[in-house]
């Protein structure tokens, strides 16, 4: 059993090495000095044969349809819901350990979705197949895990401001297209969102259930926190809309905790919370931005102030509290997140799962 | 007296007829047909003697400065505080009605604060003043009245996606500006804001209050609707913040009714509502956009649904709902409003003051 951090993956096969996820998770790759060798980029028959720029040599990206998984120790899908159901199994049975992107896998009772600095934990030995979740998910999650963990949550009411990475490469593409076409006078033509995304806000683009009104990007923010929490008693109030910015996710967050705190407890709170950082500075008017977020491994937080509307006690105390945060969406809204869940499986359990023990999680 | 409505104003001045508020008023007079001989453009001496197209004859912008107002029925102020409290107070005691966009008496209990969908009683014939709201305040007050009027409204958590507009002309041509600059791979230089504002999503750039942490801007949104509902029991925890988009405000609204609803019953409140259009298609993905609310008349209202966090009762009622509009922060945040309040006051009482009863409301 290795802990070096360069021996902690193995071989490793990026599936969907071409996307926005894909993309972003070979550059953390890269980062944390993965030699090109020990890495095969997946991607559909039609990218098959292209290369993708990687230190120490290009990546040449092979076709997923026929790849034999039997020599990678770790598999990141950062592919769709359709390719990881039908690759993600035949992984785990070759014997990969495998992080997927995707929502397929999310709501399985028997697959751990995990967020490292939340539930660590719901990760056994036996998991071959973890899930990584949505991103609007990770980010609230690892901000206000540093509260949950000193007063406890009651209720959470959260507005979204997403950026266009999350609906994929040709997203980020068509901002560029269009805000380029706005700005010369021309009307831009959707593609990637039904709406235009230059200049403009809109609901966020997952459909809508017809009973609830709730789209799909709130519902997963719900039942997605409720089972990292393990905790469904928790109320979840989402609101998720796209905003023209390229990687970044925002979050207006108003909360109820189960203790009241004053701001020298809930600033205590977040120091030296991993994966954080505070960006709160009201003289200065310096909070976090899209643009400061981007590119970043930290959530950035900030805003904290209590609601205006709570009374305080003498000390400064409420349970309601408000703040404000920004995360990468690519980077710990997906990729940053299954590259720390693969080092996290495989440093904390053995290296190579021997032969026996292979395929068992996904049986039935 | 007279109701017809080209003679509702008599003679209009228009001051700061230069800004993208007063530009904004013009273009609102315009439509409405009043007649360029019936308008004075006023602003800064700086931009005295320059040319302002309109229909009919372009507009000779005069100089505030040692304007007399003797001859003008009713001043629209599009400017600042500074300049509202330097030259309103001498337009009141002139003879002419006041309607004024700024913040500077808004705050005064003395001078009614008006939406006109809202609190049209709120002007009695003796004002002379009538202070226009904070445009966030006036696109959710639009908004919320037709609950508040049938259910009452308890609480209101808000975060808003608001435009560059409310930061004047300058900030307009920052957006466009910066926006051409990053797609030419420049970093983009900041001037009226502090934060980039292309592609980038930051905290309002109104100042925050040391002790409460709340922003300027929140904190108008909250006096601001306590005084126009003239209740200050309403509990108000907004979050402002800046979205790369021209000229439209969006917000997304969590609120608990003080009486409970359903979904029909909602959107029976919303029909024929004043001021109001409901976006709310569910199987089309279809909601209130930013590009659809700007240059409109109307607030864009949609996302109805029930917090996912509520219990419904066996006929779907509950006290809890989530809603998200969109209203241009020009119009109906500003000019519009104001336009709007000078007709309520003109046509509602005599359109001439008579003498004696003239700069009665400023005194002391």
């Amino acid at each position: 059993m290795s802990t070096d951090r360069t021996d902690t993956f193995g071989s490793i096969a990026v599936v969907g090495a071409t996307g926005a996820v894909g993309r972003e998770a070979l550059a953390i790759l890269e980062l944390r000095g993965i030699a090109a060798s020990r890495i095969t980029a997946l991607a559909s028959p039609r990218s098959a044969g292209s290369t993708i720029p990687y230190a120490g040599g290009p990546l040449r990206v092979e076709s997923l349809d026929d790849f034999d998984f039997r020599a990678i120790d770790v598999a990141l899908f950062c592919a769709t819901s359709g390719v990881a159901r039908a690759h993600a199994p035949r992984a785990v049975e070759a014997g990969a350990l495998v992080v997927d992107n995707s929502s397929a896998f999310r709501s399985d009772p028997r697959i751990p979705l995990v967020v490292p600095e939340v539930n660590a934990d719901a990760i056994t030995p036996a998991d071959r197949l973890i899930a990584n979740p949505n991103c609007s998910t990770i980010i609230l999650l690892v901000t206000i895990e540093p509260l949950r963990k000193r007063f406890g949550v009651r209720d959470l009411v959260v507005s979204t401001y997403q950026a266009v990475s999350g609906a994929g490469a040709a997203a980020l593409e068509e901002l560029q297209t269009q805000a380029a076409d706005v700005l010369a006078g021309k009307s831009p033509a959707p593609r990637v969102f039904k709406e235009p995304c230059a200049f403009n806000v809109f609901s966020h683009n997952s459909s809508v259930d017809p009973e609830s009104g709730v789209n799909v990007e709130e519902r997963k923010m719900i039942d997605e926190t409720h089972k990292i929490w393990g905790d469904s008693r928790v109320r979840i109030t989402p609101t998720c809309v796209r905003v023209p910015v390229f990687r970044t996710h925002s979050e207006s967050v108003t909360l109820s905790l189960a203790t009241p705190a004053n701001l020298d407890e809930i600033r205590h709170a977040f120091t030296n919370a991993r994966g954080l950082r505070v960006v709160d500075d009201r003289a200065a008017n310096k909070f976090p931005t899209s643009i400061d977020a981007a590119g970043g491994d930290d959530v950035l937080v900030g805003r904290l102030r209590p609601d205006p509307a709570a009374t305080l006690d003498p000390r400064g105390r409420t349970t309601r509290w408000c703040l404000f945060i920004a995360g990468d969406q690519l980077r710990k809204g997906a990729a940053l997140n299954a590259v720390q869940i693969a080092e996290l499986a495989r440093n904390r359990f053995a290296v190579r799962i021997p032969e026996t023990s292979r395929s068992t999680t996904l049986a039935g």
